[in-house]
């Protein structure tokens, strides 16, 4: 199953709980779409953060994150894994 | 040690060997720095690159990547993982 990357921008100040949060309301329902988040990673001071997936397609990320109310900035497929 | 994602920009078209041959370039000096590069993920469509590492800072990490010639566009902290 192809992995992706997503990127959410903005999130300055997240804290671990809130990420904890946000990650668990994607796990809660990522069998909907076949999705299944690996991590997460978080810098609250600027802002961002990536996940990363192993999904069918990223629309099927994207409407993962977007039923849990934090749609992606961007979600890259990432084929190349060293 | 902190954890660091860096992103790299531009690399659209990059083959798996080329991640290979940059990713290793990093490895075989990221001892000068107490760098541990753990991973990298690639997107030849739009060009990005992301690298996972652990580092006591993220001028270490660039310093790295810029003596092996791809000098990152952005290095963040990643103090929160889930």
């Amino acid at each position: 199953m192809p992995k992706f990357m997503d990127v959410h921008h903005g999130m300055t100040g997240i804290t671990e709980e809130q990420l904890k949060i946000a990650h668990g309301a994607d796990l809660a329902i990522q069998d909907d779409e076949n999705v299944r988040f690996e991590q997460a990673w978080a810098d609250p001071e600027s802002g961002v953060v990536y996940c990363l997936s192993e999904a069918p397609s990223k629309e099927a990320v994207q409407r993962i994150h977007e039923r849990t109310g934090h749609p992606a900035d961007e979600v890259h497929a990432v084929p190349l894994i060293v």
